[in-house]
């Protein structure tokens, strides 16, 4: 029999990850994540998956099942449930409490199962065995994903090989050697840092650094990192604790985050560490840490309210120390760099993973991957969750591990791998593509609308008003223009409504609107004199 | 007598850099340049200084001083040349020569000074020599700016400590030496890359890593750098015929600098070396250096047209090698992104500065900043050309040197610094702020102009068209309402009309005009509903 494994996005770019694996009666979807909007994507709060492939298969029993609680994985759920509400799906606990309160604000109760560690379970032909992994959020798994017992894919979407994490277990290095004895047909693995030389490292590693910062200053802490990254709190709890420091909590994910890890143990604090912002006040600087949130520059974002003294009534003062324990993700350069430069502006100071070592990721770098290959020993390899570039160069280290060259495959979203008797016999093209989400305005723009955007802000609008009515004799006194987002001065007003009354004189009029002939001659007019292609917009009455 | 410097931009941003000395009755301008807008704001293709402070001194006797020819020290000459045609612009032949084509495309004829090197000339009172420094670009000056013999200041723009350059000659210590000996009241210089440990280091540095891969590469070689770095090219020819290699030239702006720096013997090479796009056809790929534009990933430039397929014939295969030998200048990241992503996808490899040492900066190090201090020895220091945390660094650096705290000076674009007897007397607020140039529908748009065209693109249009006329009563026949950018179905489009309609129940109709009534309360409409602010047109016939 047939099975096959699809992307509708995570291959090809970083973000908005969702892979389907199929036999001829089921299939699960692994994660449904979103990219994070461009600053040049006007109004655009999300981009999710392109779900139209989906239509194509209603007729298979889907589950969906989620390896990890970060918005590149879990983020489109929301959209996916409120299109298929029957769809089950399967996720970690923790994973799930996290992923239930952005779901309760669409009103939806998705039918669920629980997964728990190492334990396989049936979906119909497939049977699915959860391998916890170390990663930078809790409750992160890998999947071995058998079909029939015919063919074994191993999906590993974002993790690295840390044996000595700060609250969670080590990388499981004995079960996956174990998977790999039993057999492993293809590895499609994360690839985003698979570039790196070396090994990632673990997240015990920026202890020291961090701890270095906390021992040199003596005024107050501003602590920001990935608010789901609960193993750098514990590390910052913990320094707090050991440098006699009280903490004071801001930023609603951060609280949320903060809550569940507790809840599952995964975040252990006395309460008394803990104080409010009115007992700040009061207290010695060297007393005090900050954690909030805003390691991006988010403009919503505590940290940068504070950068703008617009966050209550706390104003940054000589002596304090903001230190981002974060990297920068491509695209927030500009907004973090305007943050930092107003904490400087009132006299704080600011230390980023540029300056020491006080962030590591949590995604594979190129010694990870080498090791999960040698582990694994899948005789496919199909990287996913990257950049073209960062595919290609997991391809090749594929191949340096010995994964034949036709077996390590180049693989992007909106393309199907199909395997017959263990063996790739066709890759084929599906519909794929992005949807960008208006969240205010409830509106899903696909490419096109998204464009319109932009061409409105850039050309704006040219608007013509008609009440001539049945009448086919336009006058003068008829029409109306006017422009809106650039101006239009007075003599060219004048020669496109002589241009538009040359209606009037047209041979054919009875095959030619007015609203045709307008829209053709406005649109020569602009591209004529100014290279410029404004929305056109006739209104007869 | 009270002298004084001012800065209409550069001082708190890279880019744009704009200064201003002035005595009684002459000012100096130093450099008038651009900042590249960002691709969020739409239809921007430049964003020059706000001039209007110029008003003020329009009694002074004006020169325009120009330090060399990069587009963010020259890029608004045209623009404030368009305003005060008959300023007087010195400036070495070498930075003419570039800046003069861009002002033909305005028809601009500049009276016009040029400078000699170490040679002193006099303005009404101040006496200015320029000393020639080395940077990215030949040609550029550092200037002693003197005023009746009574203050001398020292304006450094872009610089860095190089003692063998590939064509330019060494950094003049000697000559600063002096100058320091004859004294030098204020230091203003060059802070981007003031934060970075070390010196910059020597354009030779990057020879024997280019070379490296010429002579790995048995496929054709691509490389890009910014066009002005004739001093990079001249690397490139002297390897391209040591490795006995053809080179083909492409993108006008790299010509324009090629045909230049050749005029003045700052590159040389036998034109037998080059071949056209032709012949390049029919030679060997190993045989073959192309050299183009495109190393910010500009959507015109020939390298991403390149990796588009879709420049004249040529097609990337494998084998092909394109060196990036530049830096990603803050807010390309994504456009360079996908131009490499392109390249690898068809089979070619891309060799960046991350990758290897192929890319030296022009600006001045930690330690560069520390041995221009020592040199000239200046009273105060007034760190320009930088993000704040630049200019903050560069003021403790200059501390760490000797300079008093109190004459290690903050200062930001729309400051003015005012000095009498040799100290600082006042630091006082001038008129400054960026335009938003959009070329094609010539127009200058300041901050609230950019942001009405945001708010087009975010928030769309929504037009009211009222054929009611006279009559203060509005039938519903009387509204057409349209939205652009959004789609308002139906429902809410009659919600909103008998919004309006409740004109008609108005008590004080004779004194709220329906335009009033209506821009109010489809405003809280669309608040209330959507927290939109679409652009609200009402068109009264």
């Amino acid at each position: 029999m047939k099975v096959s494994v699809a992307s509708l996005g995570g291959a090809g770019e970083i973000g908005m990850n969702m892979y389907i694996y199929e036999s001829d009666r089921y299939a699960v979807i692994v994660d449904c994540g979103v990219k994070f909007a461009k600053s040049d994507d006007p109004g655009v709060d999300l981009i999710i998956p392109d779900f139209s492939y989906l239509e194509t298969i209603k007729h298979k029993q889907i589950l969906l099942l989620i390896s990890h609680a970060h918005e590149d994985h879990i983020g489109a759920v929301s959209f996916l449930l409120q299109k298929y509400p029957d769809t089950i799906t399967a996720s970690g606990r923790y994973t799930y409490d996290i992923m239930i309160k952005r779901l309760k604000e669409y009103n939806i109760e998705p039918k669920k199962v629980f997964l728990d560690d190492n334990v396989s379970f049936e979906w119909g032909d497939f049977e699915i065995k959860p391998y916890p992994v170390s990663h930078s959020i809790h409750g992160t798994y890998g999947f071995r994903i058998r079909i029939l017992n015919e063919f074994t894919f191993f999906h590993i979407s974002d993790y690295k090989i840390d044996s000595a994490p700060v609250t969670c277990s080590p990388f499981p290095v004995k079960e996956l050697i174990n998977a790999g004895i039993e057999g492993v047909d293809c590895l499609l693995a994360d690839s985003t840092n698979i570039m790196k030389a070396g090994y990632t490292g673990s997240e015990r590693e920026v202890i020291k650094y961090i701890e270095e910062v906390f021992e040199k200053s003596n005024g107050r802490i501003f602590f920001t990192t990935f608010a789901s990254n609960t193993e750098r709190l514990q590390t910052v709890f913990n320094l707090a604790e050991k440098n006699n420091r009280k903490i004071v909590l801001e930023g609603s994910s951060l609280l949320r985050n903060v809550d569940t890890a507790r809840k599952y143990g995964k975040l252990s604090f006395d309460d008394n560490i803990l104080v409010s912002r009115k007992q700040m006040e009061k207290m010695e600087d060297n007393r005090l840490c900050f954690i909030a949130t805003g390691s991006q520059g988010e403009a919503a974002s505590v940290i940068s309210k504070i950068s703008e003294s617009d966050y209550s009534n706390i104003k940054i003062r000589q002596g304090d120390t903001f230190i981002f324990s974060s990297r920068i993700i491509p695209g927030n350069e500009a907004r973090i760099i305007s943050v930092i430069n107003n904490i400087y502006k009132q006299g704080g100071t600011v230390i980023t993973s540029d300056d020491k070592h006080i962030h590591v990721s949590g995604h594979a770098s190129r010694d990870d991957g080498r090791l999960l290959i040698n582990i694994l020993k899948p005789d496919y390899l199909v990287p996913i969750h990257g950049e073209i570039q960062h595919l290609l160069s997991h391809i090749s280290l594929g191949i340096e591990q010995g994964i034949k060259e036709e077996n390590s495959i180049f693989f992007l979203a909106g393309q199907k791998l199909i395997f017959e008797n263990k063996k790739l016999i066709n890759k084929e093209d599906i519909p794929a593509g992005k949807m960008y989400v208006d969240i205010n305005m409830g509106e899903i723009l696909d490419i096109d609308g998204l464009k319109n955007r932009k061409r409105l802000a850039i050309n704006g609008v040219i608007m013509v008003v008609n009440t001539a009515g049945e009448s086919n004799k336009i006058e003068d006194y008829h029409l109306t223009i006017k422009s809106v987002g650039f101006s239009l001065d007075n003599e060219y007003t004048l020669l496109l409504k002589d241009t538009l009354l040359g209606y009037n004189t047209l041979e054919n009029k009875e095959n030619v609107s007015f609203k045709d002939y307008a829209e053709i001659n406005i649109k020569r007019f602009f591209k004529k004199r100014f290279s410029k292609k404004p929305v056109i917009e006739i209104i007869n009455i």
